[in-house]
This record gives C-alpha cells, sequence and structure tokens, in this order.
C-alpha cells in the first residue's frame, strides 16, 4: 500500500543523523547530527533539522534516540541467475583454489531456468538486501552470455532497479572457448544492441582468464559509444592492466582492485570532479570484501587507497560462486576488521562511496531534495555496524519515502 | 500464549534435517536425513523420520524443503552489563591494542545501573539471539565485582535461562587492585555463597593481567566443592597455565584457546567420556571468533584441536569489550573462513559442540526426547550459514516446542 504522494511523514528522535553532508555538524565526512528529525514529501526529503523544531506531518515515526542513515547503495551485484554452487563453496574451504572457473556452471543453470524462476530468485536477493538496508542496488547480467539470454537477464533486473548492468563480457562461454575475438565481436555487436533498452551500465571481467585489457577496451569504448556507462572487474586474481583501463575510459568505478600497484593508485588519486565544468570524472576503487572473504584471498589494502586521495565505495559482489552475502552490513564491519577503514569511513563508502560509483547524487546523502531512502539502526549510533558484527541491526527502513515491511 | 502442553506440531517437508545423531543418514556427524519431518508434543521432540511417514498433529508448518538444526547452543556469553564501548572499538580499529582494561568501564556502568535497567538489557540481546536461531544461551556475571552486584547479576541472569555463571573472578576490580589476594578470599567465601541461589556453574578469567593459576584453581576447586560446574576463560591474550588447569581440575570447557602449547592439547585430547561408568570427563575448547574479529588478534587453529581429536564447540563470546556479536550464523561463518573448520564441523560445534560445554544431552541433538529447539533456515543446506555469511538465515524458530515471533 503506497502512501499518497503529498503525504508527509516525520521521522523523530533520531540521536545520531548520519547525513553525508560534509561540514555539516560532527564526523568529517558524515556530517553528524545529534537530536534530529527528517521531514519526508512524497519520495523525497523535504526539511532536516533539530527535532526540538520538527513541523507537523500526517504521520511520525519515532525512533526514540536510535542512529539513522542514508540507505546503503549497492553498486555491484550480480543477481539474476538460477541454482547455488554451495558444494563448491566447501570445497574451496577444504582447500581448492578460487579460479572463476565456476561461473560457467551458473551459466549453464541460469541459460536452463524460466524467466519466472529467474525473476523469483532476483526479488527474493532484493528483498533480502532491502531487509538489511539497501535501497539503491546495481544488478549485472553476465550469466547468459548470449544475445537473448543477456537481453533477458537485463530485462529481469530492470523491473526491480533502474541501476543495470550489461556484462556479456564475464567469462568467455564454453561454446566461443577457441575464438574468444569471435565472443568479443558478438558482445559489441547484436548483444550489446539487444541489452541497450534495458541497460545503464557497461562492464568487463578484465582479469587473466576472463578479457584481456585490448578485449575490454574494445568492449567498453563500443558501449559508451551507444550512451552506456561504463564500470570494470580488475585487479582481482592478480595485478593487471584494468586499473589503469578504467581511469584512462574515465570508468565510474574499477570494482574489487585487490593487487594494486602504486601506478594503480596513482592513476586513480588523478581522477577528480572538475568542479568548472560540472564534469564527474571520477574513477571509484570499489572494494569487495564479500569475495576475499569466500575465497579466502588477501583483503585489498583501503588505506593506501584513501590516504593517497582515491574516493573508495564498498559493496557486496553478490554471487553465487565467490561472495554470495547480499549484507552491506557484514561488508562494512570487514572493511573495518580487514582493510584498515575506520567505522566512519566504511560506512561513508557503503552509502555515499556507492553513490558516487554509480554517479548518483539524490540517494547515500540525506539532504533536501534527495530520495527519502533512509535505515534506522537498533543502535545509538553508525559505530555499531562495525561494533556489532553479524548482528541484523537495520529496524527500519524507508525506501522512496515509504517504510518497508517484510 | 504458549500452547497447550499436550498438542502435538509437525514441522514437514524439511529438505535437509541435521540432527548431530552421528550414523543417522549422510553427513558423519551431522547425522543428515533427506525430505524428513519432525513431530512435536509439548516441548519435546515425540518423532522423527521420512515426510512420507508424517503423522498427523494438530498444527503443521511447511517449511518447503528449507534446512532445519538443532537450535545453537550459545555456551559462552556476558549479558548482564550497562553502557556501551563503542568508541573504545573504534579506537581499538586505528589501532590501539586489547589488553581487557576496558573491562572496568563496564563494570561502573553496571553498577549505576538498576535492575530494570541490567533486566531490559539481558532481555534485548536474550530476544537478539533468538531471532537468530540460539535456543540454549549460557550467562555470566562478572560486571558487578562486589558480593551484592554478584548475586544480582546471576538473579537477573537466572530469570532468561538455567545455564548461568558466577564470574566474580572476571578481573579484579579497582578498590582491590593492590591486594588481589582479599579478592580471591571474597569470591571464594562471601561472594560465592551470595551466588549460589543463583548459579550452575564458576568460571575465572585466567589471563596475565587477570588471574594467575594460584588464583584460579582455589577459586575453581572452591566453586566445585559447593557444588558447581567449572569452566575457565584461558590462552585468550597469549601462551599460559589455563588450558592444563582446566584439564587438571575437570572442567566442561576451557574458553577461548588462542593460544595453545602442543602439551595444551595433548591434555584435552586426553579428556574424554568414561562409557562404563557413564562418567563425563571431556574439556571442551570453546573457540570464540567473534572476539578474534573485534579485538583484531590472530584466530585459533581449530584444525589442530580437531586432527587432535580435542571436541571444539563455537560461542559468542557476547560482551560490550571484546566481542559485542550475538550472532553464532556469523560466528559460524568466521569459524569457516578463518579456523579452518568445514562447514559441517561448524555447525556442529555451534549445537552440539556447544551442549557438550554445557554437559547437556537434551539440546544441540534432534532426537526423540530431546527439548523441541528447531531452527528453520531460509536456505536448503546447512552449508548456507557459511556460503552466505552476514545474511540472516534463520527464518523461524521453534524454542521449547513454541515457534517464536518477534
Ligand atoms: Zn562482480
Ligand atoms: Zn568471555
Amino acid at each position: 500500500m503506497s502512501p499518497r504522494l503529498d503525504s508527509s511523514l516525520l521521522v523523530d528522535n533520531i540521536g545520531e543523523l548520519v547525513t553525508n553532508v560534509a561540514g555539516t555538524g560532527e564526523g568529517g565526512p558524515l556530517g553528524i547530527r545529534r537530536d534530529a528529525a527528517v521531514l519526508v514529501e512524497g519520495d523525497r526529503i523535504a526539511w532536516i533539522g533539530p527535532a526540538t523544531y520538527a513541523p507537523a506531518a500526517d504521520r511520525r515515526i519515532d525512533v526514540e534516540g536510535a542512529a539513522v542513515l542514508p540507505g546503503f547503495v549497492d553498486s555491484h551485484a550480480h543477481l539474476v541467475f538460477a541454482g547455488d554452487r554451495a558444494t563448491e563453496f566447501a570445497a574451496r574451504m577444504a582447500g581448492q583454489p578460487y579460479t572463476g572457473g565456476g561461473i560457467r556452471t551458473t551459466v549453464s543453470a541460469t541459460r536452463a531456468a524460466s524467466d519466472d524462476e529467474l525473476r523469483a530468485n532476483v526479488a527474493r536477493l532484493h528483498r533480502e538486501a532491502l531487509r538489511q538496508g539497501t535501497t539503491t542496488i546495481e544488478i549485472k547480467s553476465g550469466y547468459g552470455l548470449s544475445v537473448t539470454e543477456e537481453a533477458r537477464s537485463l530485462r529481469i533486473a530492470r523491473e526491480f532497479t533502474t541501476e543495470t548492468t550489461f556484462l556479456g563480457a564475464h567469462v568467455v562461454p564454453a561454446e566461443y572457448a577457441d575464438r574468444p575475438d569471435d565472443y568479443v565481436g558478438l558482445v559489441c555487436g547484436p548483444m550489446l544492441r539487444a541489452a541497450l533498452p534495458y541497460a545503464r551500465w557497461i562492464d568487463v571481467f578484465c582479469e587473466r582468464g576472463a578479457f584481456d585489457a585490448d578485449h575490454a577496451r574494445a568492449i567498453l569504448t563500443v558501449g559508451q559509444a551507444a550512451g552506456l556507462g561504463v564500470r570494470l572487474h580488475a585487479n582481482q586474481l592478480g595485478p593487471g592492466p584494468g586499473v589503469q583501463l578504467a581511469v584512462e575510459v574515465g570508468a565510474a568505478s574499477v570494482d574489487h582492485c585487490t593487487h594494486l600497484s602504486d601506478a594503480d593508485i596513482e592513476a586513480l588519486a588523478s581522477t577528480t570532479v572538475d568542479w568548472t565544468s560540472g564534469a564527474e570524472t571520477t574513477t571509484v576503487a570499489t572494494l569487495l570484501p564479500g569475495a576475499e572473504f569466500s575465497t579466502r584471498s588477501p583483503y585489498p589494502d583501503a588505506r593506501r587507497l584513501l590516504d593517497a586521495g582515491v574516493t573508495v565505495a564498498l559493496a557486496t559482489d553478490c554471487n553465487p560462486g565467490s561472495s554470495y552475502t547480499s549484507s552491506m552490513p557484514f561488508c562494512v564491519a570487514l572493511a573495518v576488521r580487514e582493510m584498515g577503514l575506520t567505522p566512519a569511513e566504511a560506512v561513508w563508502a557503503a552509502t555515499a562511496g556507492g553513490a558516487r560509483a554509480l554517479r548518483r547524487d539524490d540517494v547515500g546523502v540525506l539532504r533536501p531534495g534527495a530520495l527519502a531512502d533512509l535505515v534506522v539502526l537498533d543502535a545509538p549510533s553508525h559505530l555499531h555496524l562495525a561494533y556489532r558484527p553479524g548482528v541484523p541491526l537495520i529496524s527500519q527502513v524507508l525506501h522512496n519515502g515509504v517504510p518497508h515491511h517484510e
């Protein structure tokens, strides 16, 4: 049941409000306000201020001193698939290394699934993510790997989010194993054309065993020419050219960044917003700690990135092979434990950072005019997301101004 | 609303039932049955068998192919306290080491709290744990550290569980800083007497900076003579005599076990059940991965313990200083990622292992006559607890035969 668009809602008695508007109150980039209230009108934030000045509203939610944050922005998820790979996971935990080869298992299962089966699986994971506070989610294709299957995956993804990504270049499918050039031709031609009506982004898995820099450049360039934004999987399993390619083509984000050279970090740090022209040229480094957790790989050193001035985002990489978590709070806790982020930096990266990685300014931030995507914690401070790992702390979620109920 | 004690409930269409009855079906010690059903009468399990033979019952829960496990047994939790230490946690994540010194901060806050404040905090964490599938929980005192305060903590703990542990010897309180012998005398005398009506166990934090082996032995021996079972915190921050002391006094469990010598492991492996006399002499090694996670310490090598034949349990150590998680699923995922347990071993340790650590045979196992403590996963297999880290996968909880609702 949707509220009337002209109805107003007051979120009142917020003990700690993380706005991500730097310079507001305490907390540096988190822009923390104490004893605050937020007025929502329709799907937008209309007013933020001290609780003592809160205006009247049609409805009121009293959060009794709890912390309130922008909804999480999960900028990297692979939700359109069928089947699971629990036994592959168990074998890996018993010592087998992760090579990415299992992707083809999921491709077979996905192709064999009906639209309704795929849709039900996305719906389940989307609901699971929302319950854990994710109010913006990117969803990639990449388990179809044929013209009709990639278009089908994106069409289904688009039912759940506008942040859809064409990842035809996830891996070379078995039927093209001996002729990768032909597959890249397919991706750049008919597959891209079939994907376009449903996609906002194009992505390539640029890694030894997947696509090399020349193939990735060709695919990203043609995607960009067709009007798609660019993002990239790179430097996950080892060092490689992906990060510098991402900067070269002006990608919004380069994801994984597990193995970085000094030159990679310099390249990322050289990207920035041109405040004169308003042109956004930042390439965000999106870290995916769930992948390192579930493949038992060393974690990237986020400290090194932050100290160099690189913009960092956190995302789940939710997928059945290498990171089957939908939990942004879990990623926040891991980033603090394993990557050297402070709790504040991790919370920023999981909200504002994700928004930057999607080049969105209406999410990941709480200010008048932004979308009313808020999470209420069952805790007095954002610190508890790292301090209380594994505990489901999201007590309420407001998505586009509408309270989410199970 | 409680059901009538003579009412029956059928849990039907269980895709994978983990019984922990070794030799049942597949899965070795997990005793996995496929396509099973469980009949509950009152607070006990009355029958387990193939779903096709399921008897009629007053009520029926169709779990639609999901996995069902024994409820988690969290054999180590410090829930009676006031305040939190989120800022100490944030400072530690920025580089400060964990020394255990912060315990005194919680002691001050706990002493200053009213009964109702303490009770509300225990109730909140107890509810949170139950929602995450914990149906048996041990609760320790240890933030009171005076005769009346320890008795008060245990009295409140006893309102929530029968597994209450007197931990007057958590740390020497500030007012006894210069005369630890006097404090040990107090613990062994008036404090123990005041605790007895509410306690089933006695515990000591045997560690440099807390209590040495002589003090610990004195306290445990007098507690044992007074009729309490014995457990011990040991070898968390460094090597020490605690593990061998635990074996010497016949402790049910020695907890943390982060730093172990070969002799420690040999001592633990030498403990066993005397099947002739029925005397239980096993000292379980209880691992607390949440503590290593939240203090950024190296994890114990559980593989080494299991390979030596030691019985291993997993528990949360839920407390505001060093491990503020109430999530047994999180501990399972960590134990697999960081300690070398297989998913099956971790699930066993979090259920049957915890039961052994509390010397209980009516929980942590699903067989006729056992308590009807069951968790239903939002997943087809126990593997998903490690495969899907951070995701709230507990969809239903049956505690003493009663479905738990929020
Ligand atoms: Zn990915
Ligand atoms: Zn403890």
